[in-house]
């Protein structure tokens, strides 16, 4: 357990039944808190609430809801936000703007704020103090996750030993841009909300900001990190401090892990596939070409038949980066040379490769043959399940 | 039938079986040629060799072949370009760089030459003269196409009348920037090959270059237009020329009315999707975010299931134009208005939306409210055969 946060999950009657779909933690003194938000220019509600409040870096409270993502609900929807801090705020003492908000699910509904202001009190009575608490948090915050996401880690900041904790949500309607999903991680590490920035910052562009599952960006997503200080740890300078080594690795792993939970529960996923440029005049352009890879149907339902049908990557390299030709690239399937000098290559035995293409990690690799740079970005297959979850009428 | 040109069309064993693979057209006099072309950095063998030869504006001959793309084929595929140029150049009185050669289907295989050369031969002595010759032209070049896509058009240049007719390819991999499909337009009329160039690029912009399918653009694809100059129409001085303006229309009709047939012959397709983006500060704008409706899966999706989600269109739009907001923004199905001040609009009666979805054709609108531009384009909806039909293992 986290020292200086406790959490609470309820049903609310938001859209489930027979499940928690409202999550509330409190932290005994203001934690430090840092984040990242959707790029999007429709921000949800409560996601303007919190790219408000982040600045100060404070935080007393979060509270997530699951089944309504109180988008694109105007008015309504930010009083929505503002009575859900009230409703904390008359509970603990803090001020609205330590209140961190989310909410997930259909956009375009009206929330009911009444649902969750009158079960915050409740909520604020019946704490679950039990290490069963991170699951049922990790669970109260799923819409058609099949799955719930949840990493602990142990590190060292000096001497003293360090938890973190992270949950996440999301499955469609993910794309890069922190628009992808909801994260949050907690730590009890007493480290400054201006470096715990930095580091959420970096960190996400190579985790959460490189997974694909349908190339779609959400209007609500977040990721937020909390740091309770409970810990006590030596000062920590800045975020090049030596001392966050060990914290910075456990922070990236834990992120990534949590980035390829949400892929390898794509709508309808059996694979997760990695796909590495290399070879690249930038990094930017690198991730470019890696998307346009992870994000063709073609490339994605060829994987999804096991089908070494590496035209289609070639296809994705022509269409996102104009710099290359034929004879300068090298694409590979696992271990396997598949071009060379603008054709196939000579030892590519098709079978082989639809052999390899029947695990349920597969790993791309294009060099572009133009530069230095590389990227990695992680998708999964794209199956009739996909379509089928996102066609079916909303009922 | 369009004077001046001859059309042969015949099973040379690329791929396909009991059907034609392989189309030859012939011109009496050299036809001028306009061409755009897939803007692919991986293009294919024969698009490299009519990009190198359109420049002139002569043509002599056309020859196409299905179930092999002649794409990333190295040496080899420039050979069996050549080689296919020169087996037409032995049998009529014309130049190497005035035939024009086309490839569709597999990428990445090496395309036997000799099957296209010992069949241009027999195709030079066996012309077919009948009206149904486009119907046969226009069949031996599909490839996942469900039906063939033909259009014939008669207009006016001065007092002469002018016959146009063009067919087209393409199911799957379509996306804009000319990187879509497979489309050859003829024409009877005198009309220089600069303008001609001119016309061609224009329409293509709001005609071929305005659909998707899949967002995924191939190495291959061409529109070439010929005109054969035998309707000895009166002198056409410039693109602009009044003469010209029945012409324009009706090769706008054309290029417009082949586009909507690729796009509801999508794989696994039924319904024909067009989105108007209003309101936009420049067309380019416009254009990106009707992309990014049209392209999104969730949205492509949901269509599917008649299922009026405008949320994910809000989300389309959020990922895609970082200048608007909630409140300025109007969105509409058919006649529908589904919202106003950045929330669901009070008068929406979903039920009406659904029923209005089951349509075989159906409209998104949406205003950006930030300016006076605006872009149309054209998509299906997105549904489980699409996966069936490419994640099949090649056999």
């Amino acid at each position: 357990m986290i020292k200086g946060l406790r959490i609470s999950t309820t049903n609310c009657g938001i859209k489930y039944k027979n499940r928690d779909d409202l999550l509330l933690v409190t932290f005994d003194e203001p934690a430090n808190v840092a984040g990242v938000f959707t790029q999007s220019s429709m921000p949800a509600a409560p996601v303007v609430w919190c790219k408000k409040n982040i600045a100060a870096g404070s935080a007393k409270a979060l509270v997530v809801n699951a089944g309504n993502a109180n988008a694109f609900t105007g008015k309504a929807g930010e009083e929505t936000v503002l009575k859900t801090a009230q409703s904390v705020v008359a509970g603990i003492n803090c001020k609205e703007s330590e209140v961190f908000i989310s909410s997930t699910g259909v956009i375009g509904e009206t929330l009911n704020a009444q649902l969750i202001t009158s079960a915050i009190p409740q909520m604020l009575q019946k704490f679950d103090d039990s290490e069963a608490c991170w699951d049922k948090a990790s669970r109260a915050i799923m819409t058609t996750d099949t799955k719930p996401k949840l990493i602990k880690k142990i590190c060292k900041i000096g001497e003293q030993k360090i938890e973190l904790i992270g949950f996440a949500k999301g499955s469609g309607m993910i794309a890069p841009n922190m628009a992808t999903m909801l994260g949050y991680i907690f730590t009890d590490a007493d480290i400054s909300s201006k470096i715990l920035q930095i580091l959420l910052s970096e960190i996400t562009q190579k985790t959460f900001n490189s997974i694909t599952v349908d190339s779609d960006q959400s209007t609500n997503d977040s990721v937020l990190l909390f740091a309770t200080k409970a810990a006590k740890n030596a000062e920590v300078f800045d975020a090049d401090d030596a001392k966050l080594v060990e914290f910075k690795k456990a922070l990236h792993e834990l992120a990534l892990g949590l980035a390829k939970m949400i892929v390898i529960d794509g709508e309808g996923a059996k694979k997760l596939i990695e796909v590495e440029v290399a070879g690249a005049q930038s990094e930017i352009q690198a991730k470019e070409v890696a998307f346009a890879i992870a994000n063709s149907p073609l490339v994605k339902t060829a994987i999804a038949g096991c089908d070494p049908n590496w035209g289609r990557i070639v296809m994705a390299v022509g269409k996102s980066c104009s710099e290359t030709s034929p004879e300068k690239i090298v694409v590979k399937i696992g271990d396997f040379i598949l071009t060379e000098n603008g054709a196939k290559h000579p030892n590519y035995v098709e079978k082989d490769v639809h052999e390899y293409l029947k695990n349920s990690e597969v790993k791309i690799s294009v060099s572009l043959g133009i530069g230095d740079s590389n990227a990695v970005v992680w998708t999964c297959d794209l199956n009739e399940e996909y379509i089928k979850i996102n066609k079916d009428y909303r009922s």
